[in-house]
């Protein structure tokens, strides 16, 4: 193409002949990368550079005795390493950058690229990069890629990876751009080199959108699986004087899980009903939403990831149920008794029973699918092939059809019992109606929502309009 | 690298000042992209942009009280921004479009790019983007990105996401583009400005491949539904005069689960031996096959997925069979009956019975073992990451292989029933006959196909050969 | 931008007319692309070539009957289509290159791409690409994206893919990146055309690395099989008469599957306790692991995944045991037989049993729900999406916390049979207690790994320091 010749044009014009010597078959040579350190993480990256058809030039205190380096490349002392690239790789440890120093003169206007990382946030005052820029002033140091680790290198799972670099040369940002890009990287350029300490708390970050919803969901745990020892086996102990300790294993979990799950799931659509309130109730989407919602509506898909977690426990805790001793043991126990009591056979079969359970099993299995499908579409590389259409039906459409089909779950738990004395011990309300509180009021608001003069307000809201 | 020392080297020139003013520590200033809008799209991109290291200027109706842009853009009116800035993003909605009239003169030669989606198909008459241009005909209008949400922006999921552009000026279209690959995008050029069209239909359609399989999916399902109930229910009721109406819910489905999902399965594999023997027989494999071949053989990806998930209803129905109320009901009374009749204990134990069911079992774990690999390699991310030689291995000996497994998990489930007149009741053959129909026909083909014969002459008709 | 500006600048130059003609609308058209070869692939590139803005040229046999093209592409003479284009692609199978020789006027300075691949490995003496550069030796030949199907071209799953280059011009390569960038490719220039042998090996692969683990898991497996079919089966048979042999099915494989799953899980931490105390013992992590251990770690997350698999197997088995015809029929003897023996109801409830089974299942459920998380991190889009510390946290921590339930789920199952002789048939102890050796290990050296002194020494070696 046009551009590619153009650029060829100039590479064989004789300014270029420094950078790049002609080999004996006519073609330029490719471009050196030096790389300082011959651990795990310099000895993959420099294997993936000569595999992106660079050459490589490692530096080295001993050159001679530093364990194998991948095939093709150079092995030198650091002063000639530097001699050699004008980019060069510091894959050694924040101790060991003080040798660097003796280094200067032969580092002046190279691109040095700190790839380093801490293990604890604050262990030191500053950034690496900033220090490493301290040490050698002549040099223009840009930090990043500092996320990839030897083991993606090593495995070749970079295409399409995303990035950061931050430095204050743009020469330089754009050269380790470049080189970035030919190994298949996405780079993102975060500003100068003051980003860096942000750069390098990166890789140390934990997980920190999941803690918000795990918290909630460990509270809810807590205080569920409480509540329900006090009502079930508490309750048992002290006014029956039965023992059913075991039961905290199984049948208790077995409680708590799909109802926090129910919950979980209730709370990622309740911010959505909150915000359209709001929006109405202010007559314009221009106001931001409180810190609060606004928070809430980010860790949504994690608290709808963690009431799956939950969804399946509960699923795989209700089919080990007819193996567990307890339960053949009733049936046995059950079966005897009626044989004692002389019943005729065949037995009455409850046609209702027999209705509501399986109803109520449907409902479980069909939501629990229905849940599966939402996550689903949570993968990245799912999510990513949708439209935008599609996304939205999948998350809202289908996110309301699981939670109603869940809530009435719950609802026909509890059909044949709802106003039956005996279920309120100690004159508390079972576990299932306390769980079905979130759940039915999110969908009232939904359904409010729907109503077709409040949706066409909010409609127009959503596009722009203002009440005043 | 030399390439990038060149353009270094031209940013420096005077004319250059113009757009990137030289900061204090001599390093050029980052480039200004204008945002027309400050909604949630608006502020988003901004977001993104300031993070790849643009400057922003946003051009509002109301700089002062438009609400809370990302912290570092700057908010101004739009005749400022519309200076300030070569490439402006419009974020807002069509109907507000009028506005940019009166901004033409500023306009002059920018480029626009239109990010718009409509809510429906054909609301208007024509592109949002052809509109716009007609608006400002002095500014280049580049339509696309209009695939990406707020919500992908917000939250950094751009990376190797593939964006569509189109547009008349090449230069604009590659401005937008390259600003696009810096955030970490895959542009692809759809054209002219005339495309707009069908680009901005693309946010809006709603899983285009999946409705023929799950239309096929819908009509199986609703036939065999049918025909179960009147072989089972309506059978047991006019014959027998029982009413076990209850087995609507769970024993029906999870029959007519795993019947439409063996048939779906096997209608993924017979287009590939249709198109085979198309082959075999027109002697040449240049000739196009018929459309409604073509279709077929584009949504077999969709096709298999659906059988993927009735086969794991499938499996759930079945995991909960023996915490039923019926079939707990069921075994009681045998216990009882068989107490009455006074059975000699140890019972007999049925060798034959042990064998048959178990083997019926495995198989049935077994394929839907498979059935899940298979699904697995068709999540984009898994797929993408297979030779062509592993994906067609998966896909074509694998896929086979389940479809030979669920088959005969099929065929076992009737072994000794097959001639037995009880099990054709009203002279209807069961469900199950029925639905081995298609995979065993399948399965045939495919034999034939791998005879050396044929498998000799298809391959040298695949590789170009021609019979005239 | 700037950059952008300068190379339209020079696109409407004279020089660059020759390449481009510009429309009558002002705007630059778009370069073309020959492709020779009408088959799927050429087809199916073309196609893809459109979209991206291109135009294309088909060389053909014969251009007026050779089935149809992509609307918007030219149909020509092999002659016609190579004075078209400066990039062809080379379509047809090596068997038909011979015509190109005929060409060799018309493809003087031309780039060539050869996308072919063979049906077996060392089909011919040397590579296609290489025999293509020989026919034809004044094109410059470049291997490469011979990895894309016609299937992955057609249906846009090109997406952040990475491509394999090698040819020995470097303008040429430059010249099909680009393209190929285009397409939303991401390429690794793997050096000279010496390299086209091993690119062409490439898609011919077929999970090389999975081979050693399921070697492993095959090995694991037929042996356990055989061991516990002679310890259950025969051994009833020989000693009691009796005639087991259908819990082959289900019963063998149900202790087969978690007892290899176990030791395979394990056997994914072993060589990480391996290497740390060779480390700890050599004082240094300079020199290399030896090769076995090499070769072991880079297979640890297949191990994991083949661990897995057998674990999902194992709990779907589980999930079956109550509708199998020997368990229920066991059921039903017990409970005749008790009431043949005219126990008292209610039975004795053995609280021990009870809280011995539920806790035996709940490490189980727990075991397995925490292996499903670990899958799904290994699956690229998840695990590409976390943070260093992240995967390090889930793969280690988590991975270590799952072995150890899973290990802890092993010893309960034989809690109150440890010591008992009947537990000894033949003087050969179960399998469970054979397959909690190797995991067992493995915790006891990764506690010691833990101990405060043994770990400060390890951090320090790990980051650089070494003895003498």
């Amino acid at each position: 193409s046009q551009s590619v010749n153009m650029v060829v044009e100039r590479e064989t014009k004789p300014e270029s002949v420094a950078l790049r010597s002609v080999s004996a078959a006519g073609a330029p040579q490719p471009e050196v990368m030096g790389i300082f350190g011959t651990g795990d993480l310099g000895r993959s990256l420099g294997l993936r550079l000569l595999q992106s058809g660079y050459r490589v030039v490692y530096g080295s205190r001993r050159p001679h005795s530093c364990g194998p380096v991948p095939q093709g490349a150079q092995l030198a002392t650091h002063a000639e390493a530097a001699k050699k690239a004008s980019l060069i790789f510091v894959c050694v440890h924040r101790e060991h950058y003080e040798f660097l120093k003796t280094l200067t003169p032969h580092l002046q206007g190279k691109v040095l690229v700190d790839l380093s990382n801490n293990l604890k946030k604050g262990m030191y005052p500053d950034a690496n990069a900033a220090y490493l820029q301290e040490l050698v002033p002549g040099a223009d140091v840009v930090k990043g890629l500092n996320t990839l680790s030897a083991w993606a290198l090593q495995n070749g799972l970079l295409a399409g990876k995303q990035v950061y670099l931050c430095g204050n040369s743009t020469d330089a940002k754009r050269a380790v751009s470049e080189m970035a890009t030919k190994l298949g990287l996405t780079v993102l350029d975060r500003g100068s080199l003051s980003a860096a300490r942000e750069l390098e708390d990166f890789p140390l970050r934990l997980f920190p959108e999941w803690r918000l919803p795990l918290l909630v969901a460990a509270g809810l745990m807590g205080f569920f699986y409480f509540y329900l020892l006090i009502r079930d086996v508490i309750y048992a102990y002290v006014e029956k004087g039965q023992d059913i300790s075991y039961r905290i294993m199984i049948s208790l979990a077995n409680k708590v899980f799909p109802i926090v799950s129910l919950v979980m799931l209730s709370l990622c659509y309740l911010p959505g009903c909150i915000a359209a309130f709001l929006q109405l109730y202010r007559g314009t989407k221009y106001k931001r939403f409180p810190n609060w919602l606004d928070r809430w509506m980010l860790c949504r898909k994690q608290m709808g990831l963690v009431a799956l977690g939950l969804a399946l426990l509960h699923a795989i805790y209700t089919f080990v149920i007819p193996i567990r001793y307890a339960v053949r043991h009733k049936l046995i126990s059950r079966v005897v008794d009626e044989m004692k009591n002389n019943k005729t056979t065949p037995f009455y079969f409850d046609q209702t029973e027999a209705w509501g359970t399986d109803s109520f099993y449907v409902l479980g299995i069909l939501g629990f699918f229905l849940y599966l499908l939402l996550g689903l579409t949570s993968l990245p590389s799912v999510g990513g092939s949708l439209s935008w259409r599609e996304f939205s039906f999948v998350q809202s459409k289908l996110g309301h059809l699981t939670l109603s089909i869940c809530t009435a779950h719950g609802y026909i738990y509890g059909w044949n019992k709802f106003l039956s004395t005996s279920t309120f011990k100690w004159y508390t309300p079972p576990g299932y109606m306390l769980c079905l509180i979130v759940p039915s009021v999110v969908l009232v608001l939904k359904i409010m929502l729907l109503l077709p003069c409040v949706d066409r307000a909010l409609t127009r809201i959503r596009q722009g309009w203002e009440r005043n």
